[in-house]
């Protein structure tokens, strides 16, 4: 009987190919004293060399396919392999304690990784640094001991990988040509491999458990990503059905890339804008192709952590620019910085805090200093000639703090004119609802407000008091909870009982079984990711917003999360 | 001109009296190396027994002031002053390092204190001994040193005490008769040095930041714990003037004891309940003295704090029944296992969380560890013929979290009737509301539980995204925010329209300030501190609830924190 593995469905699609392991080999071996230390040294040598020409390759094949900027984590590598200090005090190692090769190479590395890991917690840079060292042992000790690591960047034939967990070095030497998809053992649908899968658009499947021990080399596995099934070793029954299924797929994909220009209407003929979230001005080509009407939500926090110190106003008002004019009229809206929580700046240490997400952060460290936040300010409105400029305040659960962001914001526009700096006069200002309090408290908000964007997933955590990075009750992390639709609709009532815009940032936007109530309480933006618009638009062609409207109040009328999937899944039919 | 200091009113009432430093002499000292070591060790073995001789003092003081129980930490000081082990360790130094009596002693219950510290993450108790050890070392090295550390228990004249802070050794040994009251540098309203004053009713102001270099010792300090302020030095006009208020406050007291066997009104005749909020048993002195109708809150988790195990079904079912045989049928709400948060079981390890507010606690282990739980909840139902049990489940979030807590509940008392216990057959199930998803839901909750408890202190924490303990943003906790007071409405209107109970069993329960407002929305029970009932129950008698509903209403409708207050101060007559 075909073995079945289920695990998260984490990026859609149907592939079938023969399985490839990527699983490291024994890489154990005994620690033994040397009397010919030169000829461990020349080892040591040998293999530092033959890892840094695989590492050349593999960078090679990861700008090949994934990009100049992917490949980058190579030369990292590659660095590490000519570190003269490195090499130096392994040769040294060798000749002070008289041992071999592998053990001097482990305990020099070892002590690096150890000295760059104590020093991660102040700054990600040393854990980068760990993290890039950790992988060239690994690759040298293979070297030293004959053993073969699997290079994913070799593959030049059509397969699925099973693998324990991807890394990020993994997923950048992926070729899409011959990797068809991959299921791994660990990791959630918000883990960098997920991310990455869907990113690159090939089914993946993660959080399987067993797939490395249920799953040989060679197997045949047909992947089905978008229930998050594998088949392993399928009928020819099977095969065929699944290959049907990825036609059907294949060929809703392709009817979804000529939506690619089209508006998001819905089927009686409503407009909506579905947008685009962003990192960096990097992640613009996927917002052009994927045909958003906007930018909903550009994370300006990258500015400040790919840095060593603060991003000056000039290097703000490059990338500002950069994306408001790409934009072309289109709207921009820029969060000002989200720093603290779970995101730390080397440059500016917070204070240690016992429940960071209730902690400094967001605004409050924005109003707090607000040197910062003016300079950020600064760049934005110089900017807001080069487009269609809307500023948002994250973690906003008072008027007074809307109020005196508002002020600050008004002094340096004020400041930039009277310095003769020509500035828009139509910026938009307004704040993210992800605070309950200020969901709760909408209408008054909406009287001062130009915008809202609710920011789902900080929403429903706070909502639901969970924390979703917490395994032990993520369960709890809960969209469809009546309660945050309750809160969803008054924050969307109340925007239009006064006029204004209200928009959606979080994931939940581009959810499937969300939107469908979403157009049904009139959300007028939806922002996602860009891979994500597409099938929204083309979902949100086949709604009827009178119907949704309805199915909308029993939704904020239910009793659980269960309760509403169900009510979507037997309202909207299934495309 | 007099100096004026102000500060956190932390406990009401107006004190005059002279200054009291209890602040630490200076204990530094040389190390030397000395030949008779003898002698060395004679000195530490006198310090040590001048230090029993004054603890013993001091708990006997304690125990006249403050009762058995509290002056328990004495006994525990007085062990460590008679460890054999301790002493024969700083002999040990001392012959080996060959030096002197404080080195040696400093030494060695450094590395106690360390190790005990080391020990404290998993066990409290290590941590409460490694305190032990600090406060005995200091008292041995003032005996070394020929210096007296301040003896609050000593004190025979009347006094205002200034200190940085007031630790519980040190509240542990206040006179009543003779400290008038005290002021402080650190600390807030919710610290220990403010809950010890209320409980001990004298006037305290803490977090006053100057108070001990302000203040010299024998200066003539009035202290007005009703504002904030301490005057040093006064005027004998000012004198006369807070003569006068302080006897003002002491009629008032004397008018809110009258009320102590009356009930709950308004104005206007409408009745309501004021509970009390109890931890153990032993608190239930103060419920009878304060004329409590109920216990609103009974925290268990003192059960499983105060315990080297889990307690067991049978010192459960003591302790339940001891409060609700003494509540004699008055409602007893008793509300199951909160731990985790911030409170933690030395023997049950819970799991390292990055944010543990939003993690697994109460219910959430409830739930996943049932077999704790039915044990509770057989305790629970086998005291329930004593009196009057409601039982509460903390932390509730979703509907299915109530239903599956109320089916464990039913299969456990049907075990019990089958086993032939007898059992109530009118217990009652609630939830407290402390999570913004279930004070949004609060009408679906409301057709299947009995009643609900506002447990505000978290409710706020959650809804405005703050952690209260957080000193940098616990200027968010902002109890009259609108958003909130619009939650608490939902709550108590949804309950009623079910018919059921609706309670509050946070710190806004007794608030003047948040009084008026609850009464004007109908809430059934305010339960708090049994020390603020009576002066809870004075200010019901004034209000008028149709006056107080429309407060209510503006008060919902209003846009900030700030406004509420200003708001009830100009329509409430203080009093």
């Amino acid at each position: 009987m075909t073995n079945k593995i289920t695990g998260i469905a984490a990026s859609n699609g149907v592939a079938m190919a023969k399985a490839y392991k990527l699983v490291d080999p024994d890489l154990s071996f005994e620690t033994r004293t040397i009397d010919d230390t030169q000829g461990e040294k020349d080892r040591v040598r040998a293999a530092f060399l033959s890892s840094k020409a695989d590492l050349e390759k593999i960078r090679t094949k990861a700008e090949e396919s994934m990009g100049v900027d992917e490949a980058e984590v190579f030369t990292a590598h590659i660095m590490v392999t000519e570190d003269p200090e490195l090499l130096s005090n392994i040769n040294d190692k060798i000749d002070s304690d008289k041992t071999n090769a592998e053990a001097a190479l482990v305990a020099v590395t070892d002590m690096f990784i150890g000295m760059f890991e104590s020093m991660a917690d102040d700054n990600p840079y040393m854990a980068e640094r760990a993290a890039d060292i950790r992988d060239v042992t690994k690759r040298v000790l293979s070297h030293l001991l004959g053993k073969e690591l699997p290079n994913p960047a070799l593959i030049n034939e059509e397969v699925v990988i099973i693998a324990q967990d991807m890394t990020p070095s993994d997923t950048a030497q992926l070729d899409r040509r011959y990797v068809k998809g991959f299921i791994t053992n660990v990791g959630g649908r918000t883990a960098h491999a997920a991310i990455m899968a869907r990113t690159l658009e090939i089914p993946a499947i993660v959080g399987s458990e067993v797939a490395t021990k249920e799953i040989a080399d060679g197997d045949t596995v047909v992947l089905d990503g978008l229930d998050g099934l594998a088949l392993v070793n399928p009928t020819a029954d099977e095969m065929t059905a699944y290959q049907a299924k990825g036609d059907q797929y294949a060929a809703k994909k392709a009817a979804w890339a000529k939506l690619k220009n089209e508006k998001s209407v819905s089927a009686d003929g409503k407009e909506f804008i579905i947008g685009a979230n962003i990192g960096t001005p990097k992640d613009l080509g996927g917002v052009a192709d994927n045909g958003a009407e906007g930018v909903g939500l550009y994370r300006t926090e990258f500015l400040y952590m790919d840095s060593t110190e603060l991003p000056t106003e000039e290097d703000q008002f490059e990338s500002y620019k950069k994306v408001l004019k790409s934009m072309d009229g289109k709207p921009v809206t820029v969060r000002t910085m989200d720093i603290g929580g779970d995101k730390h700046l080397p440059y500016l240490p917070l204070p240690e805090e016992d429940n960071p997400f209730l902690g400094y952060r967001a605004i409050r460290i924005s109003l707090d200093r607000d040197d910062i936040f003016r300079t950020q300010l600064r760049a934005l409105i110089r900017a807001s000639v080069y487009g269609q400029l809307w500023i948002m305040f994250p973690m906003v659960a008072t008027l007074p703090e809307f109020r005196a962001a508002r002020d600050i914001f008004n002094e340096e526009k004020a400041k930039l004119i009277a310095e003769g700096t020509q500035v828009s006069d139509d910026i938009k200002l307004g704040i993210m609802i992800e605070i309950p309090a200020a969901a709760v408290l909408a209408d008054k908000f909406a009287q001062e407000v130009d915008f809202f964007s609710i920011g789902t997933n900080d929403l429903i955590g706070y909502s639901m008091a969970a924390d979703r990075g917490n395994d032990r009750i993520s369960y709890l992390y809960q969209p469809y909870n009546p309660s945050i639709l309750r809160l969803v609709k008054n924050v969307i009532d109340s925007a239009h009982k006064y006029g204004k815009f209200a928009a959606m940032c979080g994931e939940m936007a581009g959810d499937p079984v969300a939107l469908p109530i979403l157009v049904g309480m009139g959300l007028d933006e939806f922002s996602m990711s860009a891979t994500s618009i597409l099938q929204a638009r083309s979902l949100m062609k086949q709604l009827d917003t009178k119907d949704m409207a309805k199915l909308a109040d029993k939704a904020v009328d239910a009793e659980t999360n269960d309760e509403v999937v169900a009510l979507v899944k037997a309202n909207v039919a299934a495309d």
